[in-house]
């Protein structure tokens, strides 16, 4: 499965693999795919650089990259606590009720919220990056628009690839005039934050919009075929990020959310402004009913429905409290159905790759 | 083009267009596809009786099908008027201040309202069927559920095979139990009722749940590339319905909504309850927006909805009112961009096809 970006980073297979998880991120690399590493976890540059190490030290030489959330919009001097102070009372509220109809217990005192806003400022952002570029990463990516122009001179200094995620062929665009070198176009049916394109048609659509830059797609995709089927659309890899999440690698701290993601099926997720405030596609659950309930307050915008919820979201992890516990994941979930290696994963995307090629060719006569 | 169902149905290419018009379904089948005719939108046996016999010499001997609207619950002796009896006065107000606030003009005495909800219920649905079977069509589609048993039946002494839409892989296994021949899975991309399950996922699970049915990809398909892609899914043919909407052999009566459905981008669809009273994609307008205001009335099920809106829907067409003028359409409508032959379309298809195909090979190293 090799494309001009593939043997560009010198990959076996063009999947990369979005994971929060190092021991994720670096079984994808050694399986000749490429892990990406998520940070936005990460509040403390401390706990990235350590967790860079040890990524680094178990990837067997191979490349791999890095995943920021760095918002377009830079906001000079504001601070979590003048974001904190522009939640209405009623929307705090709302979520103390929530809370005690379900009888989810409180933090212990001094217990930090495992959930913070600080990952999403640009500040957070930019001291990861003070970390990440002494590691020798080979692709940046951005989860919320272009990163600053800076940044992408200071990636490209490091001969490091500078990805954005893009949920039109607009947004594409954008990228690409920004100076970006890979666009990943994150269709209807990806976890977390997404538009409303379905992948079969912004695939095309973006690759067009960017060409000759390279587009890897993402949203949808679990299976050989469905890599298949990216590939036939134009793409020059794919982005999976779901299907990380149970693997027997991932360290996911809540049997309870492991055990829901192999439950569901792929009507089970919503797309939901029930978590950061923009839509972002997850596990449906009573909490996200709650939110978007009519009868509800509703969500706030981005950055304040996040820090709204933060401590909540905590608790509801921390006590599994079942009806409200969620996670970000794909509609690639109903074929997530049971735990597996990373390595497993590969095989199965491989062998359904070279099966869907031989079908294909099949058809089409050849 | 060549799959196990395009064999046994005769055809060149495994592409199936659904249209309402004649001249476009004849056009398809000669261009080597399958032509399906769309059956709704006529009310009287004797109007489908007049198109079937034009397209029946239209097609040069190849096959083609007919798509009916039978609502999988029948509602024995209920009349147009018991259900024109259920609408609240407040959604009859709103409808006509909208359509005062836009100042679109009252049809003239005793004209008829172009679309009703007739061609939606059941006993219509069978008068055409007994005109239908007097024809040598070869494949009989059904939009909502699975069509009653005597009807199946009755197909099969035609050898007719019998299609149905589904929107999920319960849905798609449902219609196999109730003993159908192909799927129709239709993605939430796609233009017309629909689900919340993009085509890159829905397709495998559709072809998985009704092994060893054939299943037809639909949403998000008007490229060559878009063609691979679905039959990489599984899919042993594609079916499309949007793209032929501004086809120069289609019959649209609106120059307005043919200029409209050119200039849309993907992003410029919704999938609204605004024509139906079930979530149908089409274009986005300022009347679907009224609808779907949450400061409004919001819409009613199905029929109620529709019936509700059947004349006003008249009324915009008629007078061409552009803020308020759509279409039923699927987020393809992005690549429709200038009018086309429908031997043009195929054309477009199969080249775009053999590339995509190309391509993978190459990326897969044969």
């Amino acid at each position: 499965m090799q494309t001009e970006l593939s043997k560009k980073l010198g990959i076996e297979h063009a999947v990369f693999g979005f994971t929060p998880f190092p021991a994720v991120a670096a079984a994808i690399s050694r399986a000749g795919g490429f892990g990406v590493l998520g940070a936005v976890r990460y509040t403390a540059p401390d706990e990235l650089k350590r967790d860079l190490d040890w990524l680094d030290g178990h990837v067997d030489g191979r490349p791999y990259g890095l995943d920021v959330v760095m918002p377009a919009k830079k906001v000079e001097g504001v601070t979590e606590a003048d974001i904190e102070a522009m939640i209405p009372p009623e929307h705090r509220q709302f979520v103390q009720e929530t809370l005690a109809k379900y009888g989810v217990p409180e933090l212990a005192e001094g217990e930090a919220s495992g959930w913070r806003i600080t990952g999403w400022m640009e500040q957070v952002a930019r001291s990861q990056l003070d970390v990440a570029f002494d590691y020798p990463i080979k692709l940046l990516a951005n989860a919320l628009g272009s990163p600053p122009a800076d940044v992408i001179a200071r990636a490209h200094e490091h001969d490091i690839l500078v990805a954005a995620l893009a949920g039109s062929a607009k947004h594409a665009r954008k990228h690409a005039d920004a100076g970006i070198d890979v666009v990943v176009a994150q269709g209807y049916e990806a976890g977390g934050h997404t538009g409303d394109i379905a992948s079969m048609v912004l695939t095309p659509e973006a690759v067009e919009a960017v060409d000759p830059l390279p587009v890897l797609a993402a949203g949808g995709i679990g299976s050989g075929q469905q890599v298949a089927a990216a590939l036939a659309l134009g793409a020059q890899g794919v982005w999976l990020g779901s299907v990380w999440l149970t693997v027997t690698e991932a360290d996911m701290h809540s049997p309870a959310v492991t055990r829901k993601l192999l439950a569901a099926g792929s009507g089970d997720t919503v797309r939901s402004r029930a978590l950061t405030g923009k839509p972002a596609r997850q596990l449906r659950t009573e909490w996200t009913d709650a939110w978007d309930d009519p009868a509800g307050p509703g969500t706030l915008p981005m950055p304040l429905q996040g820090l709204l919820v933060a401590e909540a979201v905590s608790r509801i992890q921390k006590y599994e409290v079942e009806p409200l516990l969620g996670t970000p994941v794909g509609q690639i979930v109903g074929r997530m159905n049971e735990e597996r290696s990373v390595q497993a994963v590969f095989d199965d995307l491989t062998r359904g790759f070279e099966k869907a090629i031989d079908r294909i060719n099949k058809i089409a006569g050849r």
